[in-house]
């Protein structure tokens, strides 16, 4: 498997959602930070489940502990190891899953891929691993103090926020259950997503990120551009469909002389459907995209698949999921936006000489 | 600078659009595969400028030289080292270009991250550099040979080809040279772009890209998941602002009711609104992805910039430039996701004991 | 920092001498193996702290937890993690070495490339980390079960093992605490350290290491030979000085009509001074190398140095060390052969189509 | 295979000895070094064959090409392509080589490894290989252009420059042709390796390396220590069997109390047994180590081997080959020392914040 993500600013994780922990290393953060913990849990806490009404119901508290690298309160240089416990992995029946693929899961290809799998709760394929992803991001961040990211839900189901960001204001993200800085809208997502959950369905959804402040010049030009960069860390989350950005799939309808950012005398741009990015090169302007996420595909509901043998089988959905993984997943694309700006950033203290 | 992609089956480029040569070494292909060098050539023919009406009429032959890992025909296990001359290095007046900086191009990032840059011909930045990718994609189309890959034009600005896939004979993609494979979108199409050309404009479009036949098994379930390797890939493309795969961001919208895809019992699925991906690993239906290119920056008109100090100044665009890029990057995305799909086959040999 | 080492069986790893615990990931196991729990502790217990009168004293279980990536006592293909609790971090009085550097020791470098160090019994450069490498090691033995490794100690000080390997038994290595499959020798050594832990110094010594039933092909032949790769592991050893293989240093004083190994018909070789490595590739020969141990710099005397700022100091060494590191340093041999011919091993099997 | 060297000053190579030209990519060289080509090319001339009576007369120029990466005499920041194109391969008569195996070189394991093998003058395994890593470590040397790095002959078969490097004078280092700065040492090795040359067979020797004014914090301190990766550079060069840094194999015999180097006041030591490098991470001492390399394999004699099919045969030796090699490895030695140094100078802008 291939669990590190990063070149310079590295994260290892490992774990299953119903062993002991997971955790993961934090490899390649320069010493000296001085680390604000509780910024820490305050990321995790805006992941986990059972935070609102509108998200899983599973109680689980993701308190994170650091088991290496900080010295004083301050990162040494060495690997920062760390691990969160799995406290509700309560003795379940796994029967349904244990001897049957749900649809659109991880379960039939793991098994063909892996030869089996560690069926409980989804095992690896399980969301609970962006926990540790929260981890790197919240350390990303505070090594990246003077950039802004803030991710919100964009769109629910058919309900589109339809105002450009810098309408919005980003201090109330935070303010509802859903995510969406817009009031009016996050009301209407909100009794969307319940409205969802009570016919024990499920909705997709997007989430648009915007990156403030970030420096001129991080990202590589061939292979490691910065936006090739964002895409490859969403699309790795759970659930994610698509990824655009500056002015995405609707820039493919666009003509040139329309879609071109003319520059102001300082270097900044008139525009900005190039999203902040040139070239694959950050050129100082704010950085957004957006990211789709297809509707869970856990439903509370009857469905019929198939047993490991091929056999015909019915079976009735049940546990604690997420109606809308969206809200959720916000503080998730923050927190891969900053580890890619992170790593981005070490490699280019090399760039000059 | 970040210039390889991929881990075991790994490509490292170098070279400038105006300089010698480009070329590549391609690391890890496998010994003992009869490599059919005339097939790789008709590739690098597919990208190359000039050919047709509705591309840069930049003459250049793209003519590979391959230099070492090939014995008597086949793979020996050593790197394949290869050039591409730059045959077409007139001896431009680049004043232009020289000081001044080009609006949505790579010029002023190059310049502020690098301190300076070869401003021939767009030099790194150069899309030029997609013909070495070419050559690796081919390679690796034939140590997959099995597996079918076709791109094809699906959009030109707002002309939308608005067919299923399944619906199309990807026979005739080749048959006309916008590389839409049905005959009254590609007339469409075509008439678009020549019109677009004539106002000295550029335009935006789509493609997508179907890869079957893919063995069940393929990715990695976390960080090189296969549709993120291949979003990652498709985002490396010059003028490339999003990437979809499956349902995309229509999944977005949908319910997990509609969007779950039911198996049959033989393991495949009645729907593929997955797009032949499940938690990162291919599951033998077909990969079917949508990415989106903005329109070219180099516009054939009179356009406002600033030099390098600063300064306002007004250029009279000239050159031979595409004015719309998608035809001849149809082959390119297919050159891509040959070479994901081939690191990620060698990947998987060592899943199982 | 550099926390990880390997390709495709790869270890990452973190943790300080006296943190909260010590641990690392093992990403790149095949699925399906049938893991021994108790050989992995048993070889821990062979490097651990206190096990007898010629090692240090320090008690520590060093009992390894593993995390994930197993289930039903087989990797599942997922990264293996585990933590090893550090039980004895005693609230010690590090005001010696707070702000002084030890002479010989990593002090002075980490505080000069770092900033500031944890000093605690060494931090992260304390030898601690080698139990880590023990868990991987002792993985990578069981998924390469057909091949035998054996290390042991062929000098202490000036007491060389005068005897080919070939007519030692292996099975001795574990009968005496200096770890020589020679009784007579091994006396010899233990006595010598005895007397050198009396006064309160150290010793240094060598570390013989066989591999046999290698198949043939390991190794890649420009920059991941199987030598380097072994020669880059056990360079990574605290105290190690120097490293050679086959006829190694010996070699050197040779005419190449001396140092040839003629083949016999089976392709097997008449004499092995190749050590079982040709042109980077193993060749089915028995693998041997000899690794060299500088003395700990750690004595129990008292010694002049300096303080953070330069001042002359003298200093009482005190605590608990190793008089001779090599009894303790055999199975990390053993374990660092496995995890580079588990690597290599697996990058063999994409070798040929 | 893995072709590639470095983690942020990456070179990657491709070539056989006898195909159209070998050459490589040099990767993350930072921009705006001022390149002198001609300093490169002299580096080349150390190497290259028939430079004196005691090589190979094989003649070839050696000429690099640089293709990319370099505008207006400086690098871009874009990868440095180049190529040495292969002059010599006149069409030999390979029928002894093709279906022989050659005692202790590499044909019977690349047959057996990658199934068959370009026997043409070694392939893939022949020294030439290394021309390239002098190309990449030339720029290295220019980039570090205030270290200085010197190394020379110090033994040929049994005849052993007997002073410390101290007492040496690196400037006659290249005033004879067996580069070994002391003339009567010298006389002596050229009188032997001429005596070994008219008997058809080949010697071995060592090289020491030297490198001085070293910036104090280079290296990682796990996995990335300086002497490892000096240890795995030295061990990719054909024919190396050992390394062994500062005190090297004579440490292991010492004591601690005789080993340590004690301050001086200002940081430095009073001794260099740690050979400038403690705890893996340069000490802003001297670091110095040795080499040691087997006799070449090819002899001018008569000797006894088999056949793919296993049969005895019996074979004349012939050709054109170096009596010993380490003369021309003197610039490779130095080449990789220089090309670890900066991959590792870059890696250290990112230890801090």
């Amino acid at each position: 498997m291939s669990n590190s993500f990063g070149k310079l600013f590295k994260l290892s994780t490992f774990g299953e959602s119903h062993g002991k922990a997971i955790g993961g290393i934090i490899d390649g953060c320069p010493a000296g930070l001085q680390l604000d913990l509780k910024a820490i849990q305050v990321e995790l806490d805006r992941r986990k489940p059972g935070q609102s009404t509108i998200v899983t119901q599973r109680k689980e508290p993701d308190q994170v502990e650091f088991l290496s690298g900080i010295f004083e309160g301050k990162t040494t240089g060495a690997p920062i190891g760390f691990i969160i416990n799995n406290t509700n992995q309560k003795s379940n029946d796994y029967s349904d899953i244990k001897n049957t693929f749900r649809p659109s899961h991880a379960d039939y290809t793991y098994d063909k891929k892996y030869g089996f799998r560690d069926y409980r709760g989804g095992g690896r394929s399980s969301a609970r691993e962006t926990a540790n992803w929260i981890v790197a991001g919240a350390i990303a961040k505070q090594l990246l103090a003077t950039i802004k990211i803030n991710a919100f839900t964009s769109s629910v189901g058919t309900i589109f926020l339809e105002k450009p960001y810098q309408n919005l204001n980003f201090n109330l993200i935070e303010s509802n259950i859903v995510r969406c800085p817009d009031e009016s809208y996050a009301k209407k997502m909100i009794q969307h997503i319940k409205e969802i959950k009570k016919q024990g369905d499920t909705v997709g959804g997007t989430i648009t990120c915007v990156a403030q402040n970030v420096p001129i010049g991080l990202g590589e030009p061939i292979f490691n551009k910065l936006h090739a960069q964002l895409g490859n860390a969403m699309l790795s989350i759970n659930a994610v469909k698509g990824f655009e950005y500056g002015s995405g799939f609707c820039g493919a309808k666009m003509k040139g002389s329309e879609h071109n950012d003319a520059f102001n005398t300082d270097g900044s741009t008139k525009t900005n459907l190039s999203g902040g990015i040139q070239g694959g090169i950050s050129n100082g302007m704010d950085i957004y995209f957006r990211v789709a996420f297809k509707p869970v595909a856990t439903l509370l509901q009857k469905y019929d698949t198939i047993d490991k043998d091929g056999n015909p089988v019915s079976v009735q959905g049940k546990g604690r999921h997420d109606p809308c993984v969206v809200p959720r997943a916000v503080p998730i694309v923050e927190a891969l936006t900053a580890m890619v700006l992170a790593d981005l950033y070490l490699l280019n203290k090399s760039t000059k000489i």
